[in-house]
């Protein structure tokens, strides 16, 4: 089973990949396409188009008509990625200098821009009796990414950020995505509201798992493994589950001594072994692995809770490539 | 009759304020949407809203439909308008900073982004059988002002730009917005796809003669009507109708004096009236006066095809408002 999802997945993300670059054909002038063209062949798990393209085919067991909304839904995400990028003055993504890095600020920008108008372009020419929700569902996922972004921004600035903040910030900058790619996937098999709720409830857990998974892997993964360099969380004085739980649970000398050691830019692996340590003593790093095994589990309740068993297995095999990264 | 529009534009242009601003009651966070109050609080002549209320009042006789369309449409434009702001570098806009001084790039940035969410979220609240094909028509929109913003950006490092090349930017830039103001305006009215395509070509001439009106008000205008600075796109070196014509048409020694004056930052009114001069000479500005007409004229042409006579008065009103800023 997990290989078949493993088939499905390469076929999927290939499928994706080609689609990607056929919106750009024709299309000038090169100033903006240019730049879109870039940040596609950038690459990527693709995974929100393949959430898309799974919803939709466990409702209605095939996929046919649900391509352009998850094309549509990779754009979006590559939109966000482009802006996020340029605000968080980030200088490589996935190996590569970054989009403002190679083209400047201006027409990165504008690229960004580009990119939402051609997600909507491709996701209205779905086919679906239920396209006005579609939309509103896709519309009402970049009003909250722009919302769970804002919470970033406003973040770096603050010192006393609660867990519950950062849930609901990681709930809005990541878990709706998925959310929304799932239910658009049902919605274009034609589910019923509450299926497509289901099922971007089971997405939206993951979403959580996922990103504090991604919070984890920053001091517990192997670099050759994951491209993650280790600590770089820590370097940036990023807020992720384990900073904010340590400083908000530590003693006074830990909170102390951390405070100092978070955005240490010239901070080496000592350093970061030792803010490690810290997570370790605090009870950080086992609070964020319970945390992620709670989201998975009620991911896990929401399929159950599904009508449909036929194609299931490939979500439950989503569910263990999202929630087995580099385990 | 013009007393007649003045009225109702006065009374539309309050509600589409009202309405605005009733949109952000209850959103948060406010680092989002506190940029999004100050850029609906700079005011604004609100002619694309207005546009479509038009449209959609010469077609089925009512507005009442089309007012979330209308505000959808004023959105989007003030998204362009930060973003714009913010790769012009432009300080002030309507006399007081532009959003990216007073709040920074990263929160302008995104603010714009949120302001492109919101339009959509708005545009989809409008009751019509016709809703995908208005949502088609507003997404083009955004596709074609992203490439006319890029036209824009390309030609500012160039120096051999034809008139062709600039009428096909502005056409993008100024002109598509407008098209697609009227054309949805009668969509929500019911319009068949020929009507609305009838009234968006009547909104598309216009928006060209606006623009190319706009660039000779840089030169002609009295700065205490229009608030336009005497000669402010001669001293940035924005490429207008103007100069684009005077470098395309000028003898070689018009051509060398004009490429050492346009952009001189400390350039005086003596330089600018030395332009302006030029310009003269050359017979650009009475190219662009023909221009003007030219467009103006095509826009009636469009109105006379129109099979419906009831309240055309009102784009009669809305023309002459457009095209005698000032004169």
């Amino acid at each position: 089973v997990e290989g078949d999802f493993k088939l499905i997945l390469k076929e999927w993300q290939a499928e994706v990949n080609t689609r990607l670059m056929n919106e750009l054909d024709g299309r000038r002038p090169a100033l903006l396409y240019q730049p879109i063209r870039y940040v596609f062949e950038g690459g990527g798990k693709r995974i929100r188009p393949v959430l898309a393209l799974l919803s939709s085919k466990v409702i209605s067991g095939a996929v046919d008509q649900c391509w352009d909304a998850a094309v549509a839904i990779e754009i979006l995400h590559n939109f966000t990625l482009v802006h996020d990028d340029i605000m968080d003055r980030d200088d490589t993504r996935r190996g590569r200098p970054t989009l403002h890095k190679q083209y400047g600020d201006s027409i990165s920008l504008l690229a960004g821009d580009g990119l939402v108008a051609l997600a909507y372009q491709v996701l209205l020419r779905t086919r679906s009796s239920q396209l006005d929700e579609i939309a509103r569902r896709f519309t009402d996922g970049i009003v909250v990414l722009c919302e769970g972004q804002a919470m970033d921004l406003e973040f770096e600035s603050r010192t006393d950020v609660t867990l519950d903040e950062y849930l609901e910030m990681i709930s809005k900058k990541t878990a709706k995505l998925l959310d929304v790619s799932a239910s658009i996937g049902a919605l274009v098999g034609d589910a019923e509201p509450a299926e497509a709720d289901a099922l971007g409830r089971f997405a939206y857990n993951l979403g959580c798992a996922f990103q504090i998974q991604d919070d984890l892997l920053d001091i517990l993964s192997d670099e050759s493994t994951t491209g993650k360099t280790y600590g770089s969380d820590i370097k940036r004085n990023k807020k992720t589950y384990l900073s904010i739980h340590a400083l908000n649970e530590g003693t006074q000398k830990d909170r102390k001594r951390l405070s100092s050691l978070l955005g240490g830019a010239d901070i080496g692996r000592d350093e970061i072994d030792e803010v490690k340590g810290i997570f370790q003593r605090v009870g950080s790093i086992d609070e964020a692995q319970r945390a992620v095994q709670h989201y998975v589990e009620s991911a896990h309740r929401c399929l159950d809770k599904l009508r449909f068993d036929r194609d299931k297995v490939f979500l439950l095999g989503f569910l263990d490539y999202i929630s087995n990264r580099n385990a």
